[in-house]
């Protein structure tokens, strides 16, 4: 016990001393936002010399002993229990999830909050650090959790699934416990009264959640899509429903379980936190969606579903991320080389099953000019296509950017794109050295021009792109705006010498509004944004209505309910 | 110019002299938001001493100069002119507004933006504060046109629909410019890359509004309800058509002409801000609400159509303060000439026809104590029935504090109120000693019993309230949350002079989400909220989905856009 947390007046609940333990990491988290340069809480490197010569193998044994049995989950209102994953490494999972009541499940979140949002911002936030901490204690059994259920490779599980996706939550505390923060406490309020004494009052300004919130998880990022709008919401007050894909549960029910845990540990209930697992197709999320108890929804996932809440679930607050057309313009290059390089890291990680991965590169039909010399269309087409061969032709070191294919929608989805376009590059399978069962695929380029924008138009969401034959890069530019304008996007990009072209594009990226990167030809990829600095997403476009993790996307998780009185 | 204006970089554009001219007052106001405690920027007395001798008569005569005329209004796609307006003091208007053509209105909206957008967070706000200023150099002629459109009494149109308006406007401006200032305009981005050079990118963050924004005025507050939004709107760089109630249309009119005239002489299109004005039940905003260039909408009006606007205007941000069950429960008090004092002018302060008024006066049927001894529960409402006679038994004092009864609709609800109750005090009529055609109505006060909750447990709007008998206070506050909850509340209060109740009363506020107020005997009232300190609304139930006005009510209204590039 610090002495903070004895010296609590009255009227101040105490705090608790997760507080005092996570206050350094918390305020320099805090620092990160405001200023948005680099830094990381949790290190990205899964490196024995990082974690310890242990961790890899205790994880990897942690994750083990959990499959083929019932999910540890002590939850109210378990009705039976589901096993809905299928390792795209054909790895068999067969983990069995708790199948919940939503009526007791709603119940026991909403009477776990009261004393959650009476414990005040700064103890919730010093729990939530907490649970980020027992997670990170067990990342490595994380990490393989989203590396069998989604199909990533070990180090972008590691990575994506577990440091980055700790980051993303802490980036979420920060943003919440600043805005908890922007209204005092109390007031007192003396106004002048004329000659008379002054009117005075004493206000007291109280943080209240919004109600139960709820979040949706995707099949391939559930952590780091997750982990955002989960902690934002848990730290503002409210108690969270956490709905995984059916073929992505595990690494949100170790989620789940650890939160659990702390909550417990630190005396609140733990119900403020419950698994809901669905049988493929039972609807389980459009049923809790609509749920009037329910006041806050965090989902990423299909278009159409997304636009359905934003459409129907009326009684709560609504963050989608949905899907897009990532669109690279390309007008000149002073390292054909790099850029080559770096597209096709980008085409090639993860299959293209990253909803920023970049779909559609836009190439003036009449070709560029380079460090190289003059590239035709067809150059620039072939030289993409040659350097994802490059990181793909040894099967081995391949199938650890490619990973494996999530689910059979993307592999359906690949057969039918081959008849979209000329083929540039063909898809091909590869086979992983460890996993036989395991169901990879490199990316498929086909070429097209300007005038089949019914087919690149949409998102195909997987290993597929298509490099567009355009006019000029004005011509590219009008074509971004429009397709960017219709169906939104995650990411642009921009290859071009002369800063005349990328200050337009800047332009059009906002007036579109999309993150745009520019010139990228080294060690940092149009698909990966860094916690803490880069915005994911905008909400300034159809592909998704909110940004992870800004101000406006915890500002409104929560209100400020007054009370006055004379003193 | 000043010397900041000219010393601005290359990448910058240079802020306007507006900005220095109001730095010191956006400061303070940043400060206010931050303390919430007393502060204004507008002196609410229209005293001679304090705006000078001639100002009165020469807004008054600037009002009168604009009747029976056409509004002079220069803003594109004019179509027609209309004249809807009827004074509650018998006065002719006729003052005729450019009715729209709607595609022309939102085109002319979506060109003024651009160029507005890049001017910037500062000189945005700096320009609104210029409008905030020149308007308040015309507060005598805009407390003229409220009075006239509202019915409201002068002072009461002089202080809300003037000088709050005014303070409420500025807020809007400092919540505005703090959330611009959340994210830095640019950072620098060096990430270690082990025993390489660190990776590096610039990046530079972008203000970039939602489009289009939509407010619907209402025929009580059409100023201190439409500025909020209004000003949060155009300062995060959106422009504004400002869609104002039928009856209630010159003091919005009005703002939209000064507002125009600053903007041009700042150098930006005058179509930030357009009015669209429209005949009786054209149903103009729900054309408007639906277009897809409309992003964000603030109305201030009927439960339906607010509902319908939450669940229709699906492409915009909705902002909405709707209907409610104003309540007061009476536990005791140490004062019981001040309570009733108080609610009695609560009740009589524009007859009722304030958001804010409470409408259910919750007592329990065996009486209080009080500090003249036990009253019953009939001398409880007797006394407040004879606090109110009090007020208005001299009718030239009287009506300036009921003003006038805004519309048929108040008169026809009256009419049918007598049937809801018995009758403890009942509406009179009263004669204005200066407008002989004013339609003045003093309060309705009933009594009734808790099991007629299907009565007043719905708005009554107007001078319309009922002293409700309860089992006990204990049942008073489980009443309280029941129709709170059910229907919400702009505003609570409570009586006791037990700490406990008010803390079981402060809690139950919490639950429903309305703020409450305790034990106000003196000169503050349930019905008025200070700017900087108070909230108005909570976005926490039935009532409102958003607050007047904090972080959440404007953080959502712009969004960032970055663009990374090496360095």
């Amino acid at each position: 016990m610090t002495q903070a947390t004895t010296l609590a007046t009255d009227r101040e609940t105490p705090v608790h001393p997760f507080v005092a333990a996570h206050r350094e990491t918390l305020d320099r988290a805090r620092r990160a936002i405001a200023e948005r340069s680099y830094w990381s809480a949790y290190p990205e490197s899964p490196s024995p010399k990082v974690y310890g010569e242990t961790a890899a193998a205790e994880g990897a044994q942690a994750f083990q002993a959990l499959l083929g049995k019932d999910f540890p989950l002590d939850q109210p209102g378990t009705t039976g229990w589901v096993a809905t994953e299928s390792s795209p490494y054909g790895v068999p999972l067969n983990v069995r999830y708790p199948h919940p009541d939503v009526d007791a499940l709603i119940t026991a979140a909403q009477a776990a909050i009261p004393a959650w949002r009476d414990a005040g911002p700064q103890t919730r936030v010093g729990v939530c650090a907490e649970i980020l901490h027992r997670i990170h204690k067990n990342v490595f059994e994380l990490a393989n959790a989203v590396q069998f259920t989604t199909g990533q490779a070990f180090v972008m599980a590691f990575q994506a699934g577990g440091a980055h996706a700790l980051d993303r939550a802490l980036e979420a505390l920060a943003y919440a416990e600043a805005e908890m923060s922007r209204t005092p406490a109390s007031a007192d309020w003396a106004k002048p009264a004329g000659k008379g004494e002054p009117l005075r009052m004493n206000k007291t300004f109280h943080i209240v959640p919004r109600g139960v919130a709820l979040v949706v998880g995707c099949n391939t990022f559930p952590t780091w899509n997750s982990y955002p709008g989960l902690f934002a919401s848990l730290a503002t007050g409210n108690s969270v429903i956490v709905k995984p894909h059916p073929r992505a549960v595990l690494p949100l029910a170790i989620t789940v379980r650890i939160a659990r845990e702390v909550l417990a540990e630190a005396g609140f209930d733990p119900n403020l936190i419950t698994l809901a697992a669905e049988e493929p197709g039972e609807g389980l999320a459009r049923v809790l969606a609509t749920r009037p108890e329910v006041r806050i929804i965090d989902f990423t996932g299909s278009s159409e579903f997304g636009n359905w809440l934003e459409q129907n679930a009326h009684q709560a607050e609504v963050y989608t991320e949905k899907a897009g057309v990532n669109t690279v313009i390309v007008d000149s290059t002073d390292d054909f080389a790099g850029m080559c390089r770096n597209l096709a890291f980008s085409l090639t990680l993860y299959s293209g099953q990253m909803c920023t991965t970049p779909q559609n590169i836009l190439v003036p039909a009449n070709g560029i000019e380079t460090d190289q010399g003059h590239k035709s269309f067809d150059e620039v087409a072939a030289g993409i296509a040659s350097a994802v061969d490059d990181l793909v032709s040894d099967p081995k070191r391949g199938v650890e950017i490619t990973g494996a294919i999530v689910n059979d929608g993307v592999l359906e989805r690949l057969e039918r794109a081959r008849g979209a376009g000329r083929v540039v590059r063909d898809s091909q399978a590869l086979s992983h050295p460890a996993h036989e069962n395991a169901v990879i695929r490199t990316p498929l380029i086909l070429q097209t021009t300007a005038d089949d924008e019914a087919t690149f138009g949409s998102e195909w969401f997987g290993p597929i792109s298509f490099v567009v034959a355009t006019g000029s890069t004005e011509d590219s530019l009008a074509l971004f705006r429009r397709t960017v304008g219709a169906k939104g996007a995650l990411t642009a990009s921009v290859y071009s010498t002369d800063d005349r072209v990328l200050d337009v594009a800047e332009q059009a990226a906002l007036e579109v509004g999309v993150h745009l990167s520019c010139n990228l030809t080294g060690g940092v990829f149009v698909n990966q944004s860094a916690a803490f600095s880069d915005f994911h997403a905008s909400g300034a476009n159809p592909a998704a209505n909110a940004c992870l993790t800004d101000s406006a996307y915890v500002a409104s998780r929560f209100r400020v309910v007054q009370s006055r009185r004379h003193n």
